[in-house]
């Protein structure tokens, strides 16, 4: 990896490619770099065509020449040069122009690899604080194996990774009946109600509760039922309801979960009564294609359907209409949602340990578990990554959960629960690691008041922005538990709370997990434990 | 032990007393007896005086001799017997006559010791799936030590006992105050900011959400704020509360920390702003007696305050003012609920193991920990126990999580996560054991409604209730963890979810909790590693 140029180096070169995240740069004919947009001023660069034009010469800083000739990583603002200077000089920017006049191809078709990961930085991962004993790229072959295994579609349970390409192949009419089905939704409806448990609510619900924040102002309330059989809550909801305006979203690949079969038929009844012939129009199924209860259910009563693909698990289903109709009718947009998922497709189709975070991931947990860390603490410091913890439970715990192994997954919120479960985590039995998930940019924030006579004593927080701190507790936090309490933490960072990076999370998430659980040689797409209680209960039911 | 007396004998004997549980009957000198009055009649039995008057004569079975002559326990219904058919007839019940007529004396005067905590039966500790390897009456010993050092106070943290006995020496016009601040709240409010975090917040949350349930039609609305740094959830609840009638209980007990300090800050300068002078009458701050920075500010704005025992922590105040002015807000009877805990003070004040279920819970804990379960699932199969457990979480993870030692404390909701964690917990690796706690009767319920045609196949279930239902699950799922999946559980039953019970239950789990933490050599009542991230954070901060 040795070649001429080295970090700090300062060289000319000509613009050949310019792309929303940066710029490609030739330096000779075997040489180029990259110049991301966070390198090129220390203003806030909306859009990298006001500082930068195709075919341009310019002279830059080399940062980091660590993946070789090709893959040089360049700085404009870390220049102490007048050209610099120029650049940065906010009136000397380049007025806006339209994408369609500079013509942006879309990401996949010119972004080189290497780069799509690093740059975009929708996920990262720090191991930093892991305190891991070893390194992960002796896993390397590992990993190499099974990712060929598991794109080969050769591993345990390969029937189930229909998610792997399925932002490339899913049905594309359908989608755009999801779409009309939510904006009717929207509109003759005041509760939604979502009937699924499990897979079956877990992800839409992830996904609405982290977009749309805790107490967010929507026109639609949205209530997830058919996940219990406890009494009082249906007989509460359903008083709940009466008089407002309903719709139902029905989700059971079988039409034979109990919990979901008898919310529906008294959900059903309770629409059937107020709205007559009606009811069908605000009843939407989300099932099996042709098999199962369900299906001939909707189609005798006259509702629309989705479908479930056969070849994705609960668990995996939120980028399928499972969770899409859901999502949608919330006002979320599922466009931006799947092209998450389609980037992160590509991007996460590499067994390189240096370039897949989702495989690092995967393989230091693996790592801590060999170190003793028996539970998995998901933590996060925002209330609306509530579900997304639940949701990443389902994931995990019900792929590695077999055969008498696997990681426990649990969660915390923080700073909340360092007033509860902190002490433990910090101080208690050392069998725990932390999988911190920061969100970079917060939805909404706000700076803390000035107050006249301060007695409360707040004030020298006074300016100071809402998110500032809560990163500070963080800080304080990690401090605590890695350095006081010997607690391994590994960070996960997402770069915000918006739909493409909700898509693009969930698939890191799904790959980092087929690649764990293989790595521990259990099959990751099967729930075998499942079924046991469903037996038992039908028994004891009479079925 | 050994008398004249067996089990299984036919005996006649005198009526002497009747209370609601059940009647006392004198069959000789030395010899006497109770029937409950789950053994009077198959039929449920409403009051016990439709079927049993003072000074009859009665013919009965003896089914239990093992507590001795004094105590037996007897059974009208276990007869086989014409008088007992005459009894049982719904015909021969006598009418119901009312309380004063016969003076059914209060229960802690004339209820005799041995009694109360097995006839009442509260909370009932069942060991019989714990698959415990040993005794739980080993530990008598070590239990009869630690009672007797933590009545006495001298064992660590005895400071910080004082809920011990807390129900016989609360402040009555403090109480009288609490009611009337809660009646005044409930008039001028359509929503109440409880701002608090940890057990400033949880313990409340919990007895509001046990009772009330999800979705209960209430003309309080209650947000708990104050408990996170997120930005996101500030803005949004700061922007949801605008144009609503609001009134604040801040809760803390130094003012200074920062989550609720904060908060405070905004939610009074929105009051200040929307209120002018009367928002002093919208706010109750429960604080400190006198130190700390809250009491000041409080008595300058002219808040009506409320005062945080010096000698109860945190995560034991919900019986204090710290939980009850929240709870009373929410028009949850406060007075039942502290003859709850005053009930539960008398009956768990011995360090009998074979009359103490707190003890039993205890000790059975610290058995499992042994036998290598490092994690307690708390299960619970109503959604309205959700808080419950993150209650229990803090109670037990901040007691016990220290020096290194410690159960993980965890929670589930069944059965909604037995399609999530449901795989983990039965297959998974194999140190997990569950304490699943169990509200016998629902606060509401209802039957399965007949469909015609039967579509969805679940006819087989009409007629049931879905009680019933959830009780089926619960069976099936015991069965499937503890025979399928040899995991240990302890099962907690709960007789109801009132005001009553809630108190009883959360004294149940403080004496629990003392115990099994002083069985550990722990502190049970400091919490020192909580204090570490706020000192990093503060550093970070520049305070």
């Amino acid at each position: 990896m040795k070649h001429k140029y080295t970090n700090g180096q300062i060289v000319e070169g000509v613009i050949t490619g310019i792309q929303p995240y940066g710029a490609f740069v030739v330096l000779d004919e075997e040489t180029t770099g990259l110049i991301h947009i966070s390198e090129v001023s220390d203003d806030f660069v909306r859009d990298i065509r006001q500082y930068i034009t195709q075919g341009e010469h310019i002279i830059a800083k080399i940062i980091d020449v660590s993946e070789g000739p090709s893959q040089l990583r360049l700085s404009l603002k870390a220049l102490n040069y007048s050209s610099r200077k120029d650049r940065t000089d906010k009136d000397n920017k380049r007025p806006l122009v339209p994408d369609a006049e500079l013509g942006f191809e879309t990401l996949e078709t010119i972004m080189p690899r290497w780069l799509t990961q690093k740059e975009k930085d929708m996920v990262k991962v720090d191991l930093s604080h892991a305190l891991l004993e070893g390194n992960v790229l002796d896993y390397q072959e590992d990993v190499n194996r099974i990712h060929e295994m598991l794109h080969a579609g050769t591993g345990k349970g390969s029937d189930y990774t229909g998610w792997l390409d399925w932002a490339n192949r899913y049905d594309k009419d359908e989608f755009a009946r999801i779409k009309a089905a939510a904006k009717r939704i929207q509109e003759q409806a005041d509760v939604l109600l979502v009937c699924g448990i499990g897979g079956s609510y877990l992800g839409a619900r992830a996904a609405i509760e982290m977009l749309q924040g805790p107490y967010a102002q929507s026109d639609l309330e949205i209530i997830y039922v058919g996940n219990t059989f406890s009494s009082t809550a249906i007989v509460r909801i359903l008083n709940y309801i009466k008089g407002k305006r309903v719709a139902v979203n029905v989700i059971s690949k079988s039409g034979t979960t109990t919990e979901t079969a008898l919310a529906f038929r008294m959900i059903r009844q309770h629409m059937e009564a107020v709205y007559g012939e009606e009811a069908a129009q605000r009843i939407y199924a989300t099932t099996d294609a042709k098999n199962g209860l369900l299906k001939p259910l909707a189609d005798a009563k006259g509702y629309e359907t989705f479908v479930i693909p056969d070849d994705i698990g609960g668990r995996f289903s939120v980028i399928t209409p499972v969770g899409l109709l859901p999502i949608a009718a919330a006002g979320i947009d599922i466009d931006a949602l799947m092209q998450g998922v389609k980037d992160a497709t590509f991007e996460f189709n590499t067994p390189d340990l240096t370039a897949n975070p989702a495989y690092t991931y995967a393989v230091a947990r693996r790592m801590l578990e060999k170190q003793g860390k028996v539970t998995e603490m998901f933590v996060s410091y925002e209330t609306h990554m509530l579900f997304v913890a639940e949701w990443w439970k389902q994931l995990f715990g019900e792929s590695e959960g077999k055969e008498g192994k696997g990681i426990l997954p649990a969660s915390v919120n923080f700073s909340t629960d360092l007033h509860s479960m902190g002490q433990h985590i910090q101080d208690g039995t050392k069998n725990i690691f932390e999988t911190v998930v920061l969100i970079d940019n917060p939805i909404e924030d706000m700076l803390v008041p000035e107050e006249l006579n301060d007695l409360d004593q707040m004030n020298y927080l006074a300016g100071k922005s809402l998110h500032w701190i809560n990163q500070k507790a963080f800080e304080g936090t990690l401090e605590a538990h890695e350095v006081t309490g010997g607690v391994p933490n590994i960070l996960i960072s997402i770069e915000k709370a918006d739909a493409y990076t909700f898509g693009y999370m969930v698939y890191f998430f799904f790959t980092a997990l087929a690649m764990s659980v293989y790595m521990l040689d259990v099959n990751p797409f099967d729930q075998p434990g499942v079924e046991v209680y469903k037996k038992n209960m039908f028994r004891l039911l009479g079925k």
